[in-house]
C-alpha cells in the first residue's frame, strides 16, 4: 500500500506542466499554492519557461531536487512518461489533474489510465486521479488546485481555534462539487481539515482517503460524494472503522436517476450498484444525503455536539416566533421526529416566565416578551431538562444580533454543561458576530429548518447504530 | 366589504401606543418606520409623552389630525376601546400589532376579538391582526412594524428597476416567517411589493389581501404562509382570479403536523383542514412548498421567466462541472422531470465546441476547457434549441465572477431570446456582480440544486394548471 502521508502531507511539490499564465488552469494551481503560507519548496516544472511566476522552473522531473509530490497538470498523453519519470526520481506521490482518461470516449484514454496505473503500482506511489482536481490540506496551507474556491479570499482557510471544536474532511470524486463544500460550509464556521478530490481513482480511492482521516484520528466528520465505489472491501473497512471510532460518514452517492448515471459514466467512467451500496451503508451507519447544504449543515451539527448525540427521537422546540415554531413541527414531524408535550415540572418553570399568550405545551411558544426579558438559552435549557424529550431544537432570529450577543453567557453555558443536543435554526439569516457567538458556544447554527430537523433526527440513528456495532 | 387600500396605502399613519424606547417593541415601529423615507405623516400617540423619537405626541386618539391608518401597539384590554375612538375619529383602518386575544387560553383573550370585530365592522373600517406583525409597502417607504427584518440597513428595500422583471407579496399569518421571505429574497435580487402579516385575522384574513393584490395587477407571485383558511369562499376566489391573471401562489400551510397543528392553535388560534384545502389546492394550481428557501426561489423563478413556462417537463442540463451536472440530473429525478438525451442536431453544433472528455448526450458535461473558450451562455442557447426538451438547468460556479461576467452580452441575450425557461444553478456562493449580473439578465440563480430542480417542475405543472382553466 502506498504511503498516502507523502502526498497529503509532502515537504516539497513539483507543479509539473506550471505555466505563468494565471489565466490557465496550468498558471492557476501555481498563484492558489502560492496564494498560501504552505512552508513547503514549490518546484514548478516547464518545457518552455524557465521562471514561473517569479519561482525558477526546472526543464523536467529529472532535474527536480528531493521532491515528494508531483502535481501533474499535462495533456493526457504526455501523463504516463512523466509519472514513470517521477517515479525513476524517487518521487513517491502524485495528484494528476489533467483530464483525457477512462471518462473519454474511445480507446486512448482508457489506455492511458491502465499505463497510470501499472506505473503507480511498480513504484508504489501514491497517485491520486487523473481527472481529479487536486486537493487542500488546511493546516499545511497546502492547495495544490486549479478550484477557484481556494484562492485565498476574504476568509482564512480556518476559522480561528477558540471557536473550532473539531473539523471535518471532505472526499470527492467530483473536483468542482468537493470545494463547493468547503465554499459552502467555510462561511459558517465549519473548519475543514482536508478537501480530496479523487476524480478516475486509477489507484487511490475515496475509499482509501477515508480510511487514512479516520485512522489518523484528527477529524470529526467525513462528507464524501462518490459516484461509484471501486473496492467495496476498502470502504467497508473504512466505514467500520469510522463507526467504531465516532466519526461519521455523511454521503451523497451520484448517479441514482438514469440521466445521474449516464453523467457520471461519462464524467468519472463510474459504474454505480444501487443494491450493494445500500447495504452496506445501513450495516455501517453511514448518514445518505443529496442535498450538499444538508449535507454540510449535519457536518457541523456532529463537530458542535461531539459526543452528545440524543438517545432518541424525541425532540423539544422553543420559538420566539409562534410561525417558527409550527414550521420546525412540521420539519421534525416530516423527518420522523417526535414532539411529545414536556413534563408538568418543565411547564412549571417556562410557564412562570411566558406571558398569558405564550404556551409551554411543545412546541414552547416562548414569545418575543420573554426572549426580551430571559433571553433565549433559559428556554433552551429547560426544555432539555424534560425527561420526555432527547434533544432540544431552539428557534432565533439572528439577523439583529443584540438578543443573542445580551445572552452571551448562558448560551457558552449551555453549549458547554447541556447533555442533551441543542441546536439552533435562525429564520432570519444571522448576522457575522452571531454566527461566531454560537460556534464559539459550539451550538449549531441552521438557516434551513428541514437541515435542522434531519440533522436531529441522523444523530439520533448514527447513535442507534454505534450502539448496535457495539453490542455485535 | 373595507377598503384595503387605506391600509396599504395611507397618507397618513398615527401610531398608537408609541414610545421614545428603542429598546422596547413600541419604540421600535416608529424608529423602524422613520428609517425609511415615507412621504406620509407620521403620528405618535401616547398617553405619557409629549415628544416620541423628536416627534409631536398626541394624547389620544381624539386629538388626531385626520389619518388614514391607525397602528395599534398596546395592551389587548385597551384594543377595543382605541378602536371604537378610531372608528369614531373617521380612521378607516388599522393594523393591530398586540397579542393577548384568540390566541391566549381562557376566555378573556377570544372575546376582545370579537370584539375588535363589533368595532370593525360597524365603522367598516379595514382592520389587520390582532397579533400580527404589521406590513411593508416597500414602493410608499412604508414599513408599520417592529420586525427587525424591515430595518433600512445594509441594501436597500428594493433593487434597482433595471434589475427588476416583477415584484412579489409575502402574505403570512405569522408576523416573523413573514418578514423572514423579505429577508431570504432580498439579497438574492428577489423584489417585494408588499409583506403584508395578518395574524389572527379576526377581520381581514390573508385570502382578502390575495384578492387585493390580484386585484391590483402589480405583482407577479405571492408568497403565502397560512395556518389556516378563515373563509374558504375567498380564498377560493382568490385562487381563481390569480391563476387565470397567471399570478402563482405559492403556499406553505403550516400545521402539517400533530405537533405543527398543536403550535399553530396556540399561535392564531388556527384550525387546519387538510382535505379541504388540497382539493382547493389542486383545483387552483397552488404551488405547496414547506421551505422557506425553496419558496423564494420558486417565486424568483417565476418574476424571472414571466411567460416562458415550461411546454413539459423535459430538461436539458448543461454543466461545466461533471459531478455537478450529475447532481442536477439526480436532482431532476427527484423533482420528476425526464432528461432525454438530446437530437443529433443539436448535439453535432455542441460537440463541435468540445473537449474528447466532454459530452453532449444530456447532462451536457461541457467541461471546464470549453467554458474557457465559450462562455457558459452558448451552450444553454444550443440545448435550449433541442426539440426533445421544455427548458434549460444551466450549472455554473459564480463564486469567481471572471467568467460570467465576460460572457456577459450573451447572458443578456440569453435572458432576452430564449423562449424556453433557462435557470441556473451555481454549484459555490456566487460573487456579488454574478447575482446582479444574472439578475439583470433575467436568469433565475439557484444556489440549491433541488429548489432549482423543483421550480422548473412548479413551473411546468402550473402552465398544465393554467391551460386547464383556460379550457375548462
Amino acid at each position: 500500500m502506498p504511503d498516502i502521508r507523502k502526498l497529503l502531507w509532502p515537504k516539497s511539490v513539483a507543479v509539473v506542466g506550471a505555466s505563468s499564465d494565471t489565466r490557465g488552469l496550468r498558471g492557476r494551481i501555481v498563484q492558489i499554492m502560492r496564494s498560501h503560507p504552505y512552508a513547503g519548496a514549490l518546484y514548478p516544472v516547464s518545457r518552455s519557461e524557465t521562471e514561473v511566476q517569479g519561482l525558477k522552473a526546472y526543464k523536467s522531473v529529472a532535474e527536480l531536487p528531493p521532491t515528494d509530490l508531483a502535481a501533474m497538470i499535462i495533456p493526457a498523453k504526455f501523463v504516463p512518461q512523466e509519472l514513470e519519470n517521477c517515479g525513476k526520481a524517487g518521487i513517491k506521490a502524485a495528484i494528476i489533474l489533467s483530464s483525457g482518461f477512462a471518462e473519454e470516449k474511445g480507446e486512448a484514454g482508457p489506455a492511458l489510465q491502465r499505463q497510470v496505473q501499472a506505473i503507480a503500482e511498480k513504484y508504489d506511489m501514491a497517485v491520486s486521479g487523473p481527472n481529479g482536481e487536486g486537493f487542500a490540506n488546511t493546516a499545511a496551507s497546502l492547495c495544490p488546485t486549479f478550484s477557484p474556491a481556494m484562492d485565498a479570499g476574504d476568509v482564512p482557510l480556518l476559522p480561528p481555534a477558540e471557536r473550532t471544536r473539531g473539523q471535518v474532511a471532505v472526499i470527492s470524486q467530483s473536483g468542482g462539487m468537493g470545494f463547493a463544500f468547503f465554499d459552502h460550509g467555510r462561511p459558517k464556521e465549519l473548519s475543514f481539515r482536508y478537501i480530496i478530490t479523487t476524480g478516475n481513482e486509477a489507484c487511490l480511492t475515496a475509499s482509501d482517503f477515508a480510511e487514512f482521516v479516520v485512522d489518523e484520528g484528527k477529524t470529526a466528520a467525513i462528507l464524501m460524494l462518490i459516484e461509484d465505489i471501486k473496492n467495496l472491501a476498502t470502504f467497508e473497512r473504512a466505514a467500520g472503522k469510522a463507526l467504531r471510532a465516532g466519526v461519521p460518514l455523511i454521503v451523497n452517492r451520484l448517479g441514482a436517476s438514469d440521466a445521474g448515471a449516464r453523467a457520471i459514466a461519462a464524467h468519472t467512467a463510474a459504474r454505480g450498484n444501487d443494491s450493494e451500496y445500500r447495504a452496506l451503508f445501513k450495516k455501517y451507519g453511514v448518514i445518505e444525503s443529496n442535498d450538499l447544504d444538508e449535507m454540510v449543515d449535519i457536518a457541523a451539527a456532529f463537530v458542535g455536539m461531539g459526543a452528545r448525540l440524543p438517545a432518541g427521537t424525541r425532540v423539544a422546540i422553543a420559538s420566539s416566533s409562534g410561525g417558527g415554531g409550527a414550521w420546525v413541527a412540521d420539519a421534525c414531524a416530516l423527518a420522523g421526529l417526535e414532539m411529545p408535550i414536556l413534563d408538568d415540572a418543565v411547564r412549571a418553570k417556562i410557564d412562570a416566565y411566558l406571558p398569558p399568550y405564550g404556551t409551554s405545551q411543545n412546541p414552547v411558544d416562548v414569545t418575543a416578551q420573554a426572549i426580551h426579558e430571559r433571553g433565549y438559552a433559559e428556554f433552551a435549557r429547560l426544555a432539555a431538562e424534560s425527561p420526555n424529550v432527547d434533544g432540544v431544537i431552539l428557534v432565533v432570529t439572528g439577523r439583529h444580533p443584540r438578543f443573542l450577543l445580551e445572552d452571551r453567557d448562558h448560551l457558552i453555558a449551555l453549549g458547554r454543561d447541556s447533555q442533551k443536543p441543542v441546536l439552533i435554526w435562525s429564520y432570519t439569516r444571522p448576522a457575522a458576530v452571531c454566527v461566531e457567538l454560537l460556534s464559539e458556544a459550539g451550538l449549531p447554527l441552521f438557516t434551513n429548518v428541514h437541515n435542522c430537523a434531519r440533522a436531529m433526527r441522523v444523530m439520533a440513528d448514527y447513535r442507534a447504530a454505534r450502539e448496535t456495532i457495539r453490542k455485535g
